[in-house]
């Protein structure tokens, strides 16, 4: 049984400002919500009779201390959930604070940065495709898409538990950057990505879906890459997608040297 | 204007049984309408006064003889849209009958071949990447997602102008392959793919969104690839969305050797 004050609550969780507010998100799925327990401080769970009967030992541990749970029939999961199917369970999280220092990060392993990537999809996307390439911080200009989005938390796929996402003025972040750092960009008039040593550390910026790397980003743009379509030089594809995009350079740059 | 029957109709090219029973498809927008122009028979518009007089010069051409134009409202274009923001004009198209022979495309450069993708926009990323890839050709179980379904006809992105889709049965498929052309296909125990040399032709397989290439179609690869996580052998991060995957793999297989 859930309240309807609660129903209310959590479907206001779709909107940033009330996710903000409270510093929380919503995570759904058996898989997910597992993967994400253990990075996050779960705050309350509405759960069916079998994903609690599943999860007893769980329930008992120290985890589950001071965390509401609300056990709910299919139909009222039906009502609360931001997904198709939903599956057994949804959990509140509490948000991570981050804070990483791009310098740091940037000067001994790769890290991306996002300059206004604005579909949640794609944002979810390119967490679970830097969790794979094991690059553990993206920094995004504050007009990307919201990590904590709920259509961006079920994309990251877990991806997110072990991906830090950082928000912030990309122009002034990149001025921070030593100048010794790499800086890649992906451009369709950049050099064919095939043809390139690639560092193993330096900052990786992928654009925005319809006008890609702004300006006062590319700026800082040390090597202009292009991911070559085939054959070579024909002009009736036009684009990749960004998240395509990404999983493509970001395999080229952890190809063993 | 636009009549009661007319929208009904529209709306029931949603579901498949429709469009197969009048051999047609929905798309929409400027960019993709455009694009498809040419390449399929366009039997109906519906558009805003701004496109038509946008494309005055087309609409007295030869693509338009005796295809039904209907001038709608912003509002009217919203209720038979699929679109959550609809662009100024949606079309009417006729499926385009596809023969292939498998021996003749794979014998003399790559082709796709998806084992059950289910999901209507991973569907339609795909074909964008084989467009992107120069791949011509793509093979389907019957159990795929329908190229024809509105959500994979817009994440074509015009794609499906230049790439052909077939379906088939996929053992029968296979088993009438020549021998000596490679069958290449995704596993996770498969063999690092960087370290491969990839054939310049033959069959690239990519398997169902949850479970991989069922084990029928399998039993036809002669070259078990993986794409590795890094660092390698880590063992968080669990797989690479299917569309991601075929992107990864068509780039590699299309690196200058």
């Amino acid at each position: 049984m859930i309240s309807k004050n609660k129903i209310k609550y959590i479907r206001s969780l779709e909107m940033k400002k009330y996710r903000k507010a409270d510093c929380v998100f919503v995570a759904e799925g058996k898989k997910l919500v597992g993967d994400l327990i253990g990075s996050f401080d779960l705050t309350y769970v509405a759960a069916t009779a079998a994903w609690l009967s599943d999860n007893a030992l769980l329930l008992s541990s120290a985890v589950f201390q001071g965390v509401e749970v609300d056990e709910v029939s299919e139909e009222e999961l039906r009502r609360i959930s931001f997904q198709e199917t939903p599956q057994q369970v949804l959990a509140i999280f509490r948000q991570r604070q981050s804070d990483a220092d791009i310098n740091e990060v940037a000067a001994n392993d790769l890290c991306l940065v996002l300059d206004d990537v604005q579909n949640p999809g794609n944002m979810g996307t390119i967490v679970r495709i830097a969790d794979w390439f094991g690059i553990r911080h993206i920094f995004c200009s504050d007009a990307s898409a919201d990590i904590y989005n709920p259509k961006t938390v079920q994309a990251t796929m877990g991806g997110m538990a072990r991906v830090e996402v950082h928000y912030a003025n990309l122009p002034q972040l990149l001025d921070s950057l030593d100048s010794s750092i790499p800086v890649y960009g992906t451009f369709l008039d950049g050099d064919d990505i095939h043809g390139q040593q690639l560092s193993s550390h330096g900052v990786i910026i992928m654009g925005n879906e319809g006008r890609g790397v702004s300006a006062p980003v590319s700026a800082h743009v040390s090597h202009r890459l292009f991911i070559p379509n085939y054959p070579p030089g024909s002009s009736t594809s036009e684009s990749l997608n960004v998240a395509i995009a990404t999983a493509i350079v970001c395999n080229e740059f952890r190809r063993p040297r």
